[in-house]
């Protein structure tokens, strides 16, 4: 490997805060911006290895949450990591499994959050589970990811100014901790560690909360909370220094990654291209197409002309909605495909952008 | 095209009656024998037209009952045929939609057969449709399948005698009638139709339907009935000639097909490959597998170490365990082509043998 592990800025632009970057991992190099699509239980849903290969993708996500639940940390380290259990040979990163802990904590009283972690009971048994900053690093290193997450405790954009600042000591000392089961564990070399920023839709609270963890010192920051306020969103890019990674976690539509790119956003994570795939929203060089619309039941078009994936290269609209009418699991396979090789498309257009300007 | 459009006998064998064929249609060669998985609604569950070729079928089975309700088959006539609207150029076979509509009939009262056809409701919207030997033969034709089957009066093997006897005569009198609509189609030019001997279990009205079907004349004669009685099957394989196509239609296993070849049967369909994988039972050589059985689970050995497909080049046991436990699509898709593929390797043996007897 001729880089060192870790994020170095290749180019800035001139009419936007976005720049072209790479991130250098032990299983290769990730231009950013970059996405990453959900590989939740270690598989993209419906897509083979050889298929992530085909689409373009240079990284994956996977669900410590999901994963540590079935088929399980101990089973995943057992068949080599992750990487091997779902033959990516790929850049890989895991988040904590903080963000379904709290879920299943705020919408479903199923657990309660502590000094040191939370306390939980998964949705699938029952079963009681506890998660603090070390467990969550060290399941992280157990898949054997490339880019790690720090457990974090996330609240909504309008918390009271109270649990906001709660929520921004309990991250930096969370994010401590992590740090410290990251450098204690022999495993976390050539690891990338990313802690992420809370303070909701205070700014000042954003700025407190990137100094904190600063004075830690990671390889990489991520925006904490939904950033669904466009001057939080650009704020917070802009507090990260240049030199290091900014990862916009959750996000999202093509025009949502297009904008936080600007802002200097460099790693974007989301289940939207999949998911909509499956429910047979489909992106395409003329906006997005719903095949379930009866418009297209006798469509001999493509559903993209201009599109070379295997769905577009091959088949008719027409098929398409055929193949979701009759609940046939091709269809969202097609669609998945679809959908993900339009992002690699607007991911190479976004760098081609900010390349030329 | 070099062979005229029909069957030809290529090679006999010394120590059975299995034959090796050779079936050319305007799609291409099929040689047999062969095996023709269900593409039911226009797609074999889970695979695309590419992942046919990669698996190496010669023919697929498209099913009027099912196609007729869902797209319609004035859609599929519209998209120029099923091959187009499904993307494979390579030979297909139709079934005359007379078994699903009989099975609505007896186990559903959904209907009633008549002297010139059956009335029944579909099992989707309940409306009422009626099909005839003349709309059998329509309906196959306008889909654009290579080989047509007519319609026939199927009974239960050890039905009565005076029932035998008139489903004999029926499916006589249909077969005149689908000849008839054959010949005066001229869609039907470079077609192969084939008729199906009733008789259930009974050689005598096996023969006499034989007889009274061959003095229309037809390219092949296929097994009506379900074909438990090895007697049966391989007596009515020998009142076929040896110039014409010998369909056993609906088997079966991998011993079935073994079995039946050897009585000289040339074509087979059957749900069993892609219908098992879907429910995680593989077909290896070593046997078959059930993969939710729980020592599977850290297992890191392929499915089948002989075995080329995508599942077994490049995943573990243990993964296809975690993905049929997450009720990973992708499971039955991977235990789709491992079967088919095993199906594939099946055929190839038995005609390896037939050549070197």
């Amino acid at each position: 490997m001729n880089n060192p592990i870790g994020f170095q800025v290749i180019k800035t632009n001139s009419s936007s805060n976005a720049r072209l970057g790479k991130i250098t991992t032990l299983h290769g190099e990730i231009n950013t911006p970059a996405f990453a699509p959900d590989a939740t239980y270690g598989v993209i849903k419906h897509l083979s290895s050889n298929d992530l290969n085909t689409i373009g993708l240079s990284i994956v996500l996977g669900n410590s949450y999901h994963l540590s639940l079935r088929p399980g940390v101990e089973l995943i380290k057992d068949q080599n990591g992750l990487h091997n259990f779902m033959k990516w040979d790929k850049p890989m990163i895991t988040d904590s499994g903080g963000y379904q802990v709290f879920s299943l904590v705020h919408a479903k009283k199923m657990g309660k959050v502590l000094e040191h972690g939370v306390e939980f009971r998964d949705h699938i048994t029952g079963s009681k589970h506890l998660i603090t900053p070390t467990t969550a690093i060290q399941n992280q290193l157990a898949l054997g990811s490339d880019i790690l997450v720090v457990l974090d405790y996330p609240v909504f954009p309008n918390t009271r100014s109270e649990d906001n600042e709660y929520s921004v000591a309990r991250t930096t000392q969370w994010a401590k901790e992590s740090k410290q089961a990251f450098l204690n564990d022999p495993r976390s070399k050539g690891k990338i560690l990313i802690a992420v920023i809370q303070g909701a839709n205070d700014l000042d609270l954003r700025k407190r909360s990137y100094e904190e963890l600063a004075e830690i010192g990671f390889d990489g920051y991520a925006f904490g909370g939904h950033p669904e306020n466009d001057k939080i969103a650009a704020y917070t890019a802009n507090i990260i220094p240049d030199e290091k990674l900014k990862y916009m976690m959750g996000a999202g539509p093509p025009d949502d990654i297009k904008k936080f790119a600007n802002m200097g956003w460099d790693l974007f994570d989301c289940v939207v291209p999949t998911r909509n795939a499956r429910h047979g929203l489909l992106y395409t060089s003329q906006g997005n197409l719903r095949i379930d619309n009866s418009q297209f039941q006798t469509d001999h078009t493509p559903i993209d002309e201009v599109c070379d994936c295997e769905l577009c290269i091959t088949y008719s609209r027409s098929y398409l909605y055929h193949l979701f009418k009759v609940k046939e699991p091709l269809a969202a396979r097609l669609a998945t495909i679809h959908n993900l090789t339009f992002y690699m498309k607007l991911m190479e257009e976004i760098k081609e952008k900010i390349k030329l300007d």
